[in-house]
């Protein structure tokens, strides 16, 4: 059972999706679903005895295509609708060890392409509002399998932080005929301490209002609304940008650091978004070698973030944790 | 250092505030800050050998009076400002051992007086804008104290979750003359699927949106905006419900669990929010017996949550849990 559920007081779905709770979770490396199909072996998710990249279809997914009927009756305070979608896992190597930042640039920059071929297709499809590509790594952030994996998720609706967001730069450009990404990149360039890394097309900074100690966001320098303006060498120079990132991130500490790595970009809802400008955001959890920064009341129940270190002060260590783990 | 800096992308503030690195962290028992100072031995934050409820200025706040000036530098797209305001610690028992719904209901409702009475003090300061009154329970949640106790965040700002809710309230009562949380409540008083217990003056229910699998709403039947309107009967029903619901927590699968309990009410910024109803949430972090519900990149990057159970399905389980709690 699954639909969308309205939630009057936030003015926000729910995804509610039974078929979740039978998830795979954490099972034995010989028993991964995100494993090549070996002969005579465990039947996995991908039944080939080998592969490069793999896109498929979720087994456990919140969002469906088609959508089932909601089961659950709706009221003009509580409306109801199919959770039409699409939720997508992309496998980014057959080797079950390993990472996202320890892939070679050539596999990650396929996988650059992957991400723009999925967000030309999902985005195309009528019912598809919003496509999110997102990885979750480690099991901190409540990841069940340690195979190297992204996802992607194709929404009937723009996402609420999205949506905020693009509301915001849509009011700003509304008011300066200027993009506000584009603007505050201009400024992180000319500070300068809070950058963390440059190359051909993308700057990675850590934001001036952070919410995680070592959040960074990784800007293209062109005003790129979302994968789909990026040409090749743009998408081998984000390759390159997010993998050196991931690899720092490992490096400030020496342990695999989890994170979350979002990117946002413009909806595919047909309107007009001015101002999208696509960017990538990592939101790591820890605060320091043995500590987590946690989400709790204050953070979740009103939604303010309280980060107990100052971006400046980390910018140069995750520096030289990339330059670490470059040389 | 602390100050409120100004997040452009998202339009909300992040406090920053670097002391709070050097917060106690999991201390052993002996060392218990919470604790009463026993005569002779190590000296904790209550310099008495024994007291009923404390309520002090947290020694590792977010927010400071007086505020220390904001030290980086402000532009226009990057505004900043002091930080200035409280946070409190509410300790609930000289017992170290215990959590808040063990406590007698007589503890419980002198502490409704508690917190009734910092709603009123705090809100009538000039500069605090927004008292929110919460606990984090359980060390999965980020709790770093074990011993008993809340905390209130006196804001110079409505933080943005309350400010959302009450925007919608505002706007549904500008529309219909009426409250929207009383709207809800008396759907799902008619409904009953998601009841999950009634005293005097308060229901509580999991809302038809839930976020989490076993999250509840505690809602007064009277359209209060705040603790400040509330008699005596009503704080004692509300600290008889807060109890129920945590004990249930408890009983669900017989292990103290890890939530977030949270208090909405009325800003106390000096503005009319018509519409404004008090309510308390609860967020529980398990979704079964040895699973937690993470909030990963669609709930943090993406703002949408995902719920693998029906509301409708975890009532009844909450509801004997409850039950069992109680007899």
């Amino acid at each position: 059972m699954s639909e969308l559920r309205w939630n009057a007081h936030l003015g926000e779905w729910t995804m509610t999706s039974s078929v979740r709770m039978e998830r795979t979770f954490l099972p034995p490396a010989d028993f991964c679903p995100l494993c090549p199909t070996l002969p005579g072996a465990f039947e996995t998710e991908i039944p080939e005895p080998d592969f490069d990249l793999v896109v498929f279809e979720n087994r456990f997914p919140s969002l469906f295509d088609p959508a089932p009927e909601p089961a659950v009756p709706a009221t003009p305070l509580a409306p109801v609708r199919p959770s039409h979608g699409r939720c997508e896992v992309v496998v980014y190597t057959p080797q079950h060890r390993g990472s996202f930042g320890e892939l070679p640039l050539d596999r990650l920059f396929r996988l650059a392409l992957v991400w723009q071929d999925r967000y030309r297709e999902l985005g195309a499809l009528d019912f598809v509002d919003y496509v999110l590509i997102f990885e979750n790594r480690g099991r901190e952030v409540g990841v069940t399998l340690d195979h190297p994996h992204g996802q992607i998720y194709a929404f009937p609706y723009v996402p609420p932080i999205p949506e905020r967001e693009l509301q915001l730069a849509a009011e700003y450009h509304a008011r300066t005929g200027a993009c506000l990404t584009c603007a505050l990149l201009a400024e992180e360039l000319a500070d300068g301490s809070r950058l963390v890394r440059e190359n051909d097309h993308f700057v990675t900074y850590i934001p001036f209002a952070a919410r995680y100690p070592y959040e960074t966001i990784v800007v293209p320098r062109a005003c790129r609304p979302s994968l789909g303006e990026m040409d090749d060498p743009e998408l081998c120079s984000l390759a390159e940008m997010l993998k050196s990132v991931a690899l720092g991130y490992d490096a400030l500490f020496d342990l695999p650091l989890p994170y979350m790595m979002i990117f946002h970009q413009a909806p595919t809802d047909g309107r007009t978004w001015p101002g999208a400008h696509f960017h990538v955001e990592f939101h790591p959890l820890q605060r320091a070698a043995n500590k987590l920064k946690y989400r709790a009341s204050v953070e979740s129940g009103a939604g303010s973030f309280i980060n107990d270190s100052l971006p400046e002060e980390k910018t140069p260590e995750l520096r030289a944790a990339i330059q670490r783990a470059l040389s």
